[in-house]
């Protein structure tokens, strides 16, 4: 029998004790929950590794399997990442605004807590820590729905997790995990708008989509990436291939990454074959338009199909242009609106670029790398939105936060 | 065949171009539009007058008829609401935080439009102005789509609007009507996350129910208000009996009335009798529990789905409390997260009150009429959020907006 409803019921029934408490009780919880995290590594791992065995069984990835480990290491990383949380502000309770109406209503618009969020996630169970600890920060209670492959991994930690919360002043029920992890469940998951004030999905692209096709419960959608790097005719080369380079090859897997480089066709016909080298030695595999590759034998054709993928690997798209409007253009046709940079020194082309280019965070003279909420100096993440209501890019606590309006009045009827 | 798509596509093609015009630019289209919605009376009333025929034929209600109607004295409404946006504050460009990063990147958060903004509402003919004339304020393009029942009205509205764009720095396809009125195509709009940066629905619980479960776009709900006032033990009468009367009676059809009083019983024991009556002179239906009752004959029962109806009528719901306690648990309940508010001279329950009612706007000893963007003071309204992300209670023009972050470098990469 599923636990969801149960489990729903649970969090929503104390989020609002637990949205009240102060910074310091929810700090004193968060340290208490690293605590139990470090005392209990043995019991972490043991269930860890019956995930581990389960999914080498299943003939996982190794990369999935990575994913999947919960070592001594990364448990004491969880455990330093609690603590750090707790040196953050807490943005709940700050006063916004405030105001004063001609007829004597005063409004003071605070900060509060969503109330209840709804994390489905992958098999990552490092999530489950990170969800639970970003939410416990700003007040609000948790329903974490993550994959089977992780679940003895998960109830290992929300075990710990509870442990902690028993000898804090935060209600117990605070976080809590759906067992049951079938699809069906997930589906109902998707329909509590009673239950839920938002839902967080992590993870690869199909379960964002799934999540943002059948949820009626309000979404924040983070992660695709297909980000592009455009080379003006101006660029230095000696900064704009490290850029590449960088952009491309520092972490291929990951959402900021580059999937594209668009680069003006005079700048190509000088410098392409610096850039390409500088890639291929690193082991990037380039496809690339007529134009690139008539420039560029090595570089093999690309599909149609490359302009929108997220390759997540080391493979790069190459488009030759004949100017940053066409760059611009292309960019707002295949472009996930993430990260998008551009790289010269004509300052027009740059407010052009910043003004047309429709995404979440746009760069100019820099790797597309750092949209990341701990690059931008928020001290904390809980994902990049690609959507354009509520947050948009990298996410620090005041995106788990909303807002309610107190008016003070003396009789003021309309 | 549907213009559904044609006119979706037009608005996309238009809204980068839209979004970077100045507000000078903006405040001039504005201006021309209401130009010519002054010099366009006689259309704009002939084309109503079909709708309103349609409307008597179909045996539409009194009320619907009303909101239905385009007369001279309306239109020039809408022309002076449009003059009047043009003295507002553009949010677009604002820079809402500037700061520089230990590597060098500096990084601006500034203020966009959303891009698309998707409309869809119900016979009143006025919303198409209105949402028109915000978005494009705020240099969004916009999809608008009316009932059918407006539509020969909307579609002279548009063409005004139209014709003023047509002399302005605006791209005329800014604005665009679908003219196809169908549930198919409305089904259509709900998935248009490609054309769509958001879909706002303006008119009844059905229609905003519809929206937020079929909808794939991200939806501003906006709407159905459950609103209480609770009488504290303290309350003078002298200003808690107002406050109701007014809440209640000001204008009943508006989502900020209030549907239930709680009452503290021994308030109730010494006072109530004297609300009722006031009450009932303004031929205010009652309907109590059983503790109201035993104080107040003339209450009629109330039945278990009264706690919950928005009854948008001269009918108030009557429940004699324990305590602050027990009303808050009652309004956490029942209440469509809208306006709460309190009465009372007690510090410590007005403090409960704020703190623990989940609603947009909290009043202490005032009427929740006042919850309302031109009450606030935001000189506009898009409508009345009664979701938790991205804004909540009245929301002004910065609700039409979303953010970017922009990032300057020297060839910073990580």
């Amino acid at each position: 029998m599923s636990d969801l409803l149960s489990k729903a019921q649970k969090v929503k029934a104390v989020a609002t004790e637990l949205g009240n408490k102060t910074t310091q009780q929810k700090d004193a919880a968060l340290r208490l929950i690293a605590e139990q995290l470090r005392n209990n590594v043995k019991d972490i791992v043991e269930a860890n590794q019956l995930d581990i065995t389960n999914g080498k069984e299943k003939g996982f990835h190794e990369s999935l399997i990575d994913r999947l480990i919960v070592n001594e290491s990364r448990i004491h990383d969880m455990a330093d990442a609690l603590d750090q949380l707790t040196s953050l502000e807490d943005p709940i309770g700050e006063i916004l605004e405030s105001w004063e109406r001609p007829n004597g209503l005063k409004i003071n618009k605070v900060r509060v807590p969503l109330g209840v969020v709804g994390m489905i996630y992958e098999a990552r169970p490092n999530v489950t820590v990170d969800a639970a600890s970003l939410c416990l920060k700003t007040g609000n209670a948790v329903l974490l729905r993550g994959s089977s492959s992780a679940l003895h991994s998960n109830k290992a930690l929300v075990d710990v997790i509870h442990q902690a919360l028993q000898k804090s002043d935060l209600p117990p029920d605070s976080v809590q995990l759906v067992e049951d992890t079938s699809r069906e469940t997930a589906s109902k998951l998707f329909k509590m708008n009673d239950y839920l004030d938002v839902l967080i999905p992590r993870g690869g692209k199909n379960l964002i989509q799934t999540v943002v096709e059948q949820s009626t419960v309000p979404v924040l959608e983070t992660g695709a990436g297909n980000c592009h790097l455009f080379i003006d005719e101006s660029a230095d080369p000696e900064m704009a291939i490290p850029i590449v380079v960088n952009a491309k090859t520092q972490r291929p897997s990951v959402c900021n990454a580059i999937e594209t480089v668009l680069v003006q066709k005079d700048w190509a016909n000088k410098h392409l074959s610096s850039l390409t080298t500088a890639l291929k030695d690193l082991d990037v595999e380039l496809r690339g338009d007529e134009r690139a590759r008539n420039l560029d034998e090595s570089i093999v054709p690309a599909s149609a199909q490359d302009w929108e993928t997220e390759f997540l690997d080391k493979i790069l798209a190459v488009k030759v242009v004949e100017s940053v409007e066409e760059a611009i253009t292309h960019i707002n046709k295949y472009g996930s609106k993430h990260s998008e940079g551009i790289v010269t020194t004509d300052d027009r082309h740059v407010v052009q670029f910043m003004n047309e280019v429709d995404a979440a965070a746009l760069y100019h003279n820099a790797s597309t790398r750092f949209t990341d909420g701990f690059e931008f100096g928020f001290g904390a993440e809980i994902g990049i939105s690609t959507q354009k209501l509520h947050a948009r890019g990298p996410m620090g606590l005041p995106a788990l936060t909303s807002t309610k309006y107190l008016i003070y009045g003396e009789g003021q009827i309309k």
